[in-house]
């Protein structure tokens, strides 16, 4: 007797080509969110989802508007007495500079071994295609086996600013019994990875000025205090020599790792080498006291994202600058409240910024860590699916990026996420070259054809 | 009895139109040295002098060659019993940038009121032509009364990496009594001014370099060291809280001020309250104990004259930088050497720069302080004419810019120079919408006039 999930199977084997197709297609459209003028592509990239959940027979296919950019929605619900997975997926993407690192350019997906190369190749069109074509290979081999609701937004790569006001605005429109979230990836690309923990985020722009515009150094240099000096400072002030960070109250929510959560972080196949080969620098560096996985996974952390100030083009300028910007943003751990980061950040700097420059402070994204309850329907239902395709049982891990929308899921729908994905570690997400491993890709797709299967009542 | 002066004056005045035509000129072309797609322009603008030289009736009038930009030399030498006298200029000019902020083009200069505004109105072209223009008035109405050699050169903005060689390689050519370097500037347009001392200049580009590429914030915060922070910490420690520069050795070789030399600068008619209207920073800042004028005139300063990494676009991107780039430059004073400081730069980042990053420092530019006789015949004959067109003695000053050829004309040729010059501070040289003050302009060609005349034996 043959079942639905070897004709999906075999379907999806079948069509590979056109699989790897479509996600071509959506790889080719520049949909920064980030950049005023990428809105006629992020628009492009909402109507590309749309057409593609209409041909799946999803119900109610809408592109809802939102102060930004859109959020697309479909919905299927003809599974008798089966769960509502609501899957939910970005469509946006990060800018793509600095574009001469790209060997192809980032808007036009190659193949070269056995990866594809875009920016938004593995974060995270290439996981936004394999549930659709997973769930084409169901609907093409029998109909769907369970109730899907279907959420893209178009704002993830900005901190998601429209997202908790249409999520508030249309509860019941996406209630659901939880939500599927493969906007996380694998630890190697032979760990099925499941990822219960998630860093917030909290993501600032300081600007120093100085004098009323670029004076010269010569004349000037001894009595105007230099805003880039005086942002260099402010910035060495924020860590301490042990690696900690200065912020008054900064740790005093931060929920302590229990003697459980390390041992188990401490089984993770991932060691300091790991991060050695995949970063490239001379020696880590971190937090005194954790081990590599607890520094990335389940301590919050602060980094400078950016620096800009005077003269930076080729040769000599002597000017004093009249400002200095520094893009700064903190990884938070549960408890932590970004809005309490912001207070502790302006504390800081009204305590530490000189009288003799003036200062400009302002939130770019933010949004609270989370954990995930680890016995949900889903999360079992994918457990097992990985198993299944990779032949041995899933990690689960805390992931040191942020996805503030599973925090958003349980807090305003109720709904626990299953954290997933299938991007790999060298995917060069956030930089240049990014790209998917193509294999991996396909054993995704095999993975979501048996997650869905395993939720059949 | 008409005598010559009144004749050249009087030339001079009748001109003022013509003269401001060729000043336009001059001012029209974008000899920025930094910039290698201005080659051209520097071209032009040495072609520019050289056939002006000529219709002044100047000998061996030729343009040179260096490793970058060229020189532009001619004489008349037929003065009998007159001094030779050593006109220095450059024709190079700073980068324009930030475009944005000029309120027409650098280089399609513009009379508004009583100023000039262009790229090189004050630094320095405008000094230049004022040379051109009072040689002209002299020839035109009898004949020069002392004997001249000029020399032009197009990589002051650079720091003059090829004009030591080519002195050293034409000494005889350019052997003088002394020189005339007009490219300083004055206390205020009321205030005549002669510069006796000049700060030296050291210029460095530092990276520093992290990860192999931008990394995920997200996944990797926690285990690299953030090369934007370090170069923060690293030029957070350049300076202690009194102000002062941190390098082992920097002040060794400073030079006390002396009793006198601090009565002088604390008569200049130069206050905090002029420095706080002309820069707009809220407070002054500097080394603690030394007045504004001495901080500025006769204490080394350490600067960051620019900064770049990671993203600087507008929003938000989460990325850890890969490499940061801060441009450092140190004011210099008798008797520092700009090669000692770069040993005690190096020896500062071998101690202080972490092992978790690499990092590159770079030499840019660099010539030691000056300072000169006050008592040879070039700065009597300048002070005198000073005081004729302005009704008071000049004031005498240190000032903070530097001009390595000042110290080069030194020790190369044996000979001092007679700095001075008619920029105001509020020129905004370096910076946009520079301008020359019109007025002041055209007195400085009455002055040049009375100099060459106070010069006649």
């Amino acid at each position: 007797m043959v079942d639905q999930l070897d004709i999906a199977l075999q379907y999806a084997h079948k069509n590979n080509e056109k699989f790897l197709h479509s996600l071509k297609e959506i790889l080719a459209i520049p949909s920064v969110s980030t950049e005023p003028e990428h809105a006629s592509d992020i628009r492009k990239a909402a109507e590309w989802l749309a057409s593609q959940l209409r041909s799946l027979g999803m119900q109610k296919v809408q592109i809802f508007p939102t102060a930004k950019h859109p959020v697309v929605y479909g919905e299927w619900l003809e599974a008798l007495n089966a769960p509502v997975v609501l899957i939910y997926g970005h469509y946006d993407v990060q800018p793509a500079d600095p574009l001469d690192l790209w060997k192809t350019g980032p808007f036009d997906p190659e193949v070269r071994g056995e990866n594809i190369y875009a920016r938004g190749a593995s974060d995270m069109k290439g996981q936004d295609v394999i549930m659709l074509k997973a769930v084409e290979s169901l609907v093409k081999s029998g109909g769907l086996p369970v109730n899907v609701k279907w959420l893209f937004e178009g704002e993830e790569e900005i901190g998601s600013p429209n997202l908790p006001a249409f999520i508030t605005g249309h509860k019941e429109l996406l209630a659901a019994d939880f939500a599927l979230n493969p906007d996380s990836g694998m630890i190697g690309k032979d760990y099925p990875t499941l990822t219960y923990a998630l860093r917030g985020l909290a993501y600032f722009e300081l600007r120093v000025f100085g004098p009323s515009q670029d004076l010269h150094s010569g004349i000037y240099g001894g009595v105007v205090h230099n805003p880039a000096i005086v942002l260099a400072e402010l910035i060495s002030g924020m860590h301490d020599s042990k690696g900690r960070i200065t912020l008054s109250g900064f740790y005093d929510h931060v929920q302590k790792l229990s003697r459980e959560d390390r041992d188990e972080l401490a089984r993770l196949p991932i060691d300091d080498k790991h991060f050695l080969d995949i970063t490239g620098v001379p020696a880590l560096y971190g937090e005194a006291g954790f081990t590599a996985n607890e520094r990335t996974g389940a301590r919050p952390t602060l980094d400078v994202n950016g620096l800009l100030s005077g003269f930076t083009g080729e040769g000599s300028k002597t000017v004093i600058p009249a400002w200095a910007m520094a893009k700064i943003s903190m990884r938070l751990v549960p408890d932590q409240d970004p809005n309490e980061v912001h207070q502790q950040l302006l504390q800081y700097l009204k305590e530490h910024a000189p009288r003799d420059v003036r200062w400009e402070l302002t939130v770019m994204a933010g949004g609270p860590a989370s954990i995930s309850d680890r016995n949900n329907i889903g999360v079992r239902a994918m457990s097992k699916a990985l198993e299944t395709v990779w032949g041995i049982p899933p990690y689960f891990r805390r992931e040191g990026g942020s996805i503030p929308v599973v925090k958003d899921m349980q807090s305003l729908l109720g709904i626990e996420s299953v954290v997933s994905g299938f991007g790999l570690p060298d995917d060069n997400v956030h930089a240049p070259n990014e790209k998917m491993h193509l294999p991996t890709w396909y054993r995704g797709i095999d993975a979501a054809i048996h997650f869905f299967m395993n939720l059949k009542p």
